[in-house]
């Protein structure tokens, strides 16, 4: 049997850097990253906020639980640090709930980001009304059992995505980006500059400009192939 | 190889119908096209609102995207106009978002009343802010191509639903309608009158009337053979 | 053929018992009821809120309907009393929705406390403008027909869990719990109970305590075998 | 905390009833059971066969296993007795197979029928080289506990079907129906009558019969109201 | 209402082509559509196939049926003629099987090609042992109505795909594909030209050659931007 | 942006371990991992065989495709060696088959071992023919785009578990087991001593024994404080 491992500790990363991140979201910095990289970053579609206007970014704080079990959550809790993101596995399965309200208060007050869980997390009432921030697969009530093996602090997948301790979570209401922190400062500084082009081009549209041509899209469509025809469909299959 | 095609014109429609239909709302013009052709215009369950409160009615302008990319889509809303609805298929999967805050952005000053996807939506934050309505099946914010070919206003398949362009449109809260033009004045009148019926019938239940009686389904059940025992399914099994 | 049954009549349950546990909620009774119990009483994540700060607590009145229809949902709305739920299942698939505006008029005028459906619901905008609860699989606004046969105060599965007409339903953002009244009494006073230590938890991490330490998860964790590494996964691997 | 408990027997049954309702198989069952009632006692699409071609009836010895443990399926096989079949839920999930090789050598030598799993299956060769039958929602290999608590010939829920210890199961490549044991010879002979009906229609197929009209259809064509077009769609779209 | 209608007769579409698409198989007439138009063409993932060794093709003759209903099924079977292929939907849902064995010993005696159903089919063991082919949604034995309204020879969607009747059905162990009449030769043509591209790449790989090498992908490769290292990914993290 | 990269080389493994490894399965290997370990390394249950007679281990060659497109794959079948796994994906979506008939030749002729994917397969009924190995996600005959960027041979993640190149891949009928190389030879030993105990366990059954009490389960059932009540479910609570 290959013992499985609790680490204590996380690689560091940079605060400044990581506050940056959380406030310009999850489609910039994963266009930043690059569409391969950054495909590879995201999560899926399963995972969903419980309250999609919240955004958050912070170092992930990872554990894999015993299905049915939140024992490694709790190990995991208790080594979090203020801003860091807590990164939860049971391995799929909805029951035994990995997050409630008692594991929020406590999060909450020691300053934790955030909860990504592939899992189902309950309480729900509470965990809205105390506006903490978590993305989940699944929402159950199922009890949790406390006696379950797993591991904290290592390399976890969350709905397609692989997060290693100490990556940064970047978490809004279009799902969940995992960015390393080797590639934190190329994403944000990439992000930025997209932002301004963005903005560049919101004010041309605010002009009156077509979205179609400031992006030069003509040509794009020339070279599929397709053919463009001056009339509708109906009229052209009628003849 | 079929050479894919881009028209660049949909049929007319008429624009008071549209608004009623608007007004009118899903249910009910669904009920009046009649339970065989409502069923085959009414798309499926994946298909879900941002902003359930919201509520559209338009002419269908339809794309059909290559997977993982956006580039008809923006075809197709430089060919968009005012009150018209943009739907959108990438064929499944949610790689590669069909839609975010720049569209939404140029559509809205437009006048371009919605957008339904297959497909996946991102910028959820800056949607919901602006108050775009979308209808979508996923929403993922990977990165779109721009390079893919496809084709814009031929018949679509949107979550089990044909859309020919030109199609009427009606999306609320309970999901999203297509009501070919031919048959829109047809469904507004029935949903209209179908209306009046509930409307009485509002009355009458305000007035302490039973539902089962006004709507006479005493008859009904004893046509299905079902017996009737006044008792509980418990004392019975313990006899 | 084995003919249905139409059973007027629920088996009774005790109103104060049903008013305590509403305010209680899912996920504490069910833990009150055992892990094993709770387990088997709890609904699936299929079933969800309309609106999920809702919620409610009642004896069911079930009914099984046809495939697209909800003739028995009729059936049972006419027989449902103050303070009752409706428990409904069309046997799975969207179509013909079981449940609309003009039920959940006449349900909320007798009183009744809600809707649990394994099927489709519709009319969503004025649900939830009425406040009307709802749990439900599906929202589709499919024609439901008034002509098919079943059953009403029988035996049901909703989303995995045995209904028996006369089982306390208590649901809440957390999903949906099936109580037999001959343990309801039992359950309400075991979360009571467990709210009070969850209270307490609750100070003592007002002053500062640790959640892990509260909980003594520390031999829980010896227990498993784990080994405790003070470095990280990354510097681990390195050597 | 409601204590689960393990009934160590099951109500008794007519063996050569059993006999029959294998031989007759589940389409036919099911129909003689009457629309309703065969409805709600036939089980859901998630559960397959591992080898379509088996064809099994015995009585229900029913376990509810905690997630990702088998130790109430070990109970259960070892109160099980020849001609039974194992019906066995985890409550929903994958993890921890619920069956494999070494069970199934002793299940067979004992002469237990087959098996049905709400749950995973593993160990897939041995199991299709040594011919038991099984049908589960899942395949996967993944490690069982054996200290779940659970409880053992209570009623379960196994895909949409309430199971109750002693129903008969009938399992073949059409999926698997519960039938209780007081209904068991009423459905046998509707079968069988079912059947001799069938015989005389494929004798009337055989000598050049339409089906459609040996059914008597063509007047409830007519009764759904349809228009009857002798053109082609096409042909009348075109006017 | 809009009143739904039976329509006896399909478009005519060549027996020889048809015969030449059947041997082809779904891949290589996908190809030759060209990118954009074969994706359209084809059905997705929910179908599968009873058995994966049969291949067919035909005109479609298609049905539109009730959920929960085949009579609409027994309508198109009897205007089935020798070669076509039903193409069925219910809209979705498993209840109420469309086929079964009376069905398919029909549509064989009439030398029907094969079925394609968005729903369930039942009766499978005797299915496969006349080798009747089927691809279907799903299979459960669930019972048929035969009074349910619907429509024949109008075009339907079956898992994403727009079938129009007469269209070309070509199905095998790959999936189902739609081709228009109009379409046919050119897919044929282009299909048995890759044919021949594809067997001179099996006689260059028999001899030795790389596919990579025989496709020119260096240059793609490149294209790309990706950064070619002659290493491991271990080694180059571990600098 | 991040530029991706090829990496041309994987780290080594022990030829006789892995084929040692292949005669034993996936489900002794899991369970000789250790449940936490073995956990994390087995990949879920949308990945199935399409023979499930076959059983394979090699290393593997992973690569990332850009959806819809198989670019990578081919430039990981350039890599392959004689007893390698190929492992792909293109982070999920059915679009663009990532493996065919011509990949499959290759590969074969190269000495591959067997394909491991997330996303589709075509041409099944020649990859059935030859026997080439296949597990993946779906099968779809739509057509692979050859110009998407991505990356070979770094970590990728296949129905929830992380593959790093070089892994050690183990499928057969019960699915896909990972081993990272350092423990190969640990689990193969434990899969031997656990395959002799079972063999042990295999003769005393054979000799009469009870599984049950080989496996000394009666005092785990007594630990979960379950009852044992000595009648039936429906007498006791007809008391």
């Amino acid at each position: 049997m290959i013992t499985p491992v609790i680490y204590t500790k996380i690689p560091p990363s940079d605060p400044a850097l990581v506050a940056q991140a959380a406030k310009i979201g999850v489609a910039d910095l994963h266009e930043a990253l690059g569409a391969v990289t950054g495909r590879m970053l995201l999560m899926g579609t399963r995972l969903r906020p419980l309250d999609p206007s919240k955004r958050i970014a912070g170092p992930a704080v990872t554990a894999f639980n015993w299905p049915g079990d939140n024992l490694m959550m709790h190990q995991a809790l208790y080594l979090a640090q203020a801003g860091q993101v807590l990164v939860m596995s049971n391995g799929g399965g909805v029951q035994g709930a990995l997050w409630g309200e008692l594991a929020a208060i406590h999060a909450r007050d020691k300053g934790v980001a955030g909860l990504i869980a592939e899992g189902a997390v309950r309480d729900c009432d509470a965990l809205l009304a105390m506006g903490f921030p978590v993305w989940s697969t699944a929402i159950h009530a199922s009890h949790p059992d406390k006696r379950g093996a797993g591991a904290v602090n290592v390399p976890i997948v969350i709905d397609g995505a692989i997060v290693n301790p100490g990556d940064i979570i970047v978490a809004d209401g279009d799902g969940v980006l995992v960015i390393p922190p080797e590639h934190l400062a190329h994403a944000v500084k990439g992000a930025l500059e997209r932002g301004k082009k963005e903005e560049e081009i919101k004010r041309k549209l605010a002009s009156g400009a077509s979205l179609f041509e400031l992006m030069n899209l003509r040509e794009a469509v020339a070279a599929t192939g397709a053919e463009i025809r001056d009339t509708t469909w109906q009229q052209d299959r009628a003849k």
